[in-house]
């Protein structure tokens, strides 16, 4: 009657297409842990499903209709690491398809200082609520977690809302949500050319949606970076072996003019050692009304925000901003995916 | 195609009129920033707004019927500055009428450390919400975020739920409101004596409210303060252009007897700079049983809220203390300004 | 016209009896303050009501139901001890039967820097919504407060949401409601020999289920604790007055085959004065996958949870183990309470 539960340690020691494997049943994905559980198919599934929700909301009656859709599902949000728009993105995500919820996002609240595991503690809120949404420093917890649910009596689905350095899931969701959007009269998503600019090495969101992208077909990546921030070696040999056409630079001026879609991001120094952000002169990775000239009629820009210097607030009202609307698809897509992974996207239908 | 934004500085150096113009929209007000903005006229539609919402509160079809009208749309609560009552009157009045809300209220939590802006900030509360209802201890930052989302692509109303050491414009609505239906059957408002007792030059309430009372006609008032925080040089000139009678005194006791409405507020100490509120012997700026027998029997005791010494709780069962109650209105007036504000009054009449 | 109320010493300095007689209205229980309000009979109404809501929570229909019971009642949640599970538990279960929720959880929070009364905190809330749950560290305030808010213009039903060391009533509903499930074909909560193990002296929740399981008949009860926390002398001796059979030992081996419940908890260092704790040999009163062989089949074991090392996680996959399932029938007794005290429940047969 005793379980045999894998360690941390020893769950880790399986390798990721194993691990990948729990995180669906019955042929449908349950626990979003990693950017790279999308395959076109399924993002094609939630796009077409975000689009829905999107045009709904614009009408009264298509807003209560949606609130009907999960009115009897309640979601925690466990973010003990500092958020605000994630935070916000799915809470509001939540409240548009009628999810109440229940949140926990300042860890010295917690009882865990009577001693009480995390592990125990997330159990607890899988004993209130239906779904789990959940950001936590600790890389790798949230899988973890998905899994020791799993194998005890009370499993439920886990959304990873962002985990250490590396995984942020539906970030990359709702940037090729809105890659998809801005290109959809123009072949979509592929033979396109993107730029990546900043810190390409610990930006989380970047990583992500390199992943996602490398799935579609004859797809250019310019990354723009100082030398000490470029993109990880394992990343680009991954890019390699799906065929990606790769280009490494720390010019900005030099892909301006010749890429489809510009995604900047900001220097993530919350992730400096020894202060190694400071030799960086910022002004060569951002955009200003200047250089934005200099790029395609038809481009676009993209930031997962926040931002700080990378973007000056002059460039937003370029048509080819897409930032902010960015943003507000975050919500749309990710109440995309509370329905799809509730299975109730057909009752979109009754609308 | 570029913004030509004013700067904080630059808004500011723009007279009031002009700005207070911006806070309207075809003859509707969008943003509630200053006192002033509410007319009698406007005053007056909105008591009659909020005295149905209170009357429909007894029922509990009445209750649900409320829920109804406003159930498609999302407010954030962004309180940076500490408040448990300002904050849950309006998380109780967004209930009412049956909104969503969501909240930032320590600023310690928020993205901030990230190096963003405030107005990124406020800008993606903007995208996830329809409606801010903002307590910022900057002074005219809420009245600048109207501006920038007004001339930005996604503007939503902003209200103010007090700024400063100056504005609070719903507190002087419920104050009115408050005074509204004690004197309904006297003749109203107007044709009143009223007494303004304490910290007259730091209180926020009693600004707003004297504002709003001054427009109506034959108010006479006494200001109750030890001098050194009598009211403001800038306020008593308003009064005075506007035909107000004016007494200032240091001797509660003066008073008593001859004013229809006293309003106590407490020292705010909390403005102190050299703790000048230590010289001052408060028990001459209070109320008690004892003096409170020398009011005339039709007349009324508010406070804001909260209260220290000023108000005996013995003084509470005395049924010409309506600070309670004046609590109680806060909800239904601040239900009644979203239904105007979101242009749903009318559907009032559905019930 | 003057309050004659009572001071909080005065208040204390009546019976126990008397203060009770104070919390029923009509003959119901409006107040819920102590575990010995609960009589027999009111327990198995409650159990009664939980077992329908918990069988309606199964479908979805069954839960759109139920949150329509209280849908025009909103809750405060006031928790300014620490708190995350039980706070949780009341917010699903308000979600459960509809209410809207607001929360006060960090005192630091609160307007009470200004120097308002937590008397006058608390009437606010009162105010505002039509029930308060409350956990409060200062012993008997939440009984205060019932009195106080009774004496003056808005009394609402006040949940004791665990006070001090002593009372946690709806700890003890829930752990009975587990009892009373597991034992349900076995002649129910009598006639059972029950063993509490570990700080029995500190453990607010041993207390309150020890009080409400001594007026079941045929009890014994066998307390395993170390001699510095065996129970309290005063308990005891109502459990002598009673009738219960009682013994104390401090070895956990001479039990465990012979009892048909074992109740674990942890050691509540968090109460020590000087490090008491140190010299307990914890290993001694917890259980493991080896001594929990020795147990009856048809035992049970329970703990309020969380639990540090006095449970091994290997035991939670014996059948035996109840706690997990303990901590969901907390949701559904919760919500029972509150069909029961807005006098709802019996709308239950509508459905």
């Amino acid at each position: 009657m005793e379980y045999s539960l894998k360690s941390f340690e020893e769950y880790f020691a399986q390798s990721e297409v194993i691990r990948m494997n729990h995180y669906h049943v019955d042929g449908r994905l349950k626990h979003v842990m990693l950017s790279h559980q999308f395959s076109i198919q399924l993002l094609e599934e939630l796009f077409d499903i975000a689009d829905r929700v999107k045009e709904m909301t614009r009408k009264t009656n298509g807003i209560e209709f949606l609130k009907s859709l999960l009115g009897h599902k309640k979601a925690m949000l466990y973010f003990t690491q500092p958020s605000t728009r994630t935070f916000l993105s799915f809470l509001t995500a939540c409240q548009m398809v009628g999810m109440d919820t229940g949140e926990v996002r300042d860890p010295s609240l917690s009882s865990e200082y009577k001693g009480e595991s995390q592990e125990d503690g997330v159990r607890v809120f899988s004993s209130y609520f239906d779904i789990i949404i959940m950001r936590d420093p600790k890389p790798g917890f949230c899988e973890y977690m998905a899994y020791l649910l799993d194998n005890t009596g009370r499993s439920v689905p886990i959304l990873n809302g962002g985990s250490g350095k590396d995984q942020h899931p539906t970030q990359a969701l709702l940037d090729l949500y809105t890659i998809h959007r801005s290109f959809q009269q123009k072949d979509g998503i592929r033979k396109k050319r993107y730029a990546f600019v900043g810190d390409l090495l610990r930006g989380r969101a970047v990583r992500s949606s390199v992943m996602l992208l490398s799935q579609y077909k004859d797809i250019e990546m310019d990354f723009v970076a100082p030398s000490s921030f470029q993109i990880a070696e394992d990343l680009e040999k991954i890019l390699h072996n799906q065929g990606v056409k790769i280009n490494k630079t720390d010019k900005l001026e030099s892909v301006l003019s010749k890429v489809d879609c510009i995604y900047m991001t900001r220097i993530q120094d919350e992730y400096d050692l020894t202060g190694e952000s400071n030799n960086i002169d910022y002004s060569q990775f951002s955009l200003t009304t200047e250089n934005v000239k200099k790029m395609k009629p038809s481009s676009i820009i993209l930031h997962p925000l926040p931002r700080r210097n990378e973007i000056s607030p002059n460039v937003d009202a370029d048509p080819r901003a897409m930032y902010w609307r960015q943003l507000r698809n975050g919500v749309y897509i990710r109440a995309a995916l509370l329905l799809y992974v509730f299975n109730v996207a057909h009752r979109l239908d009754e609308y």
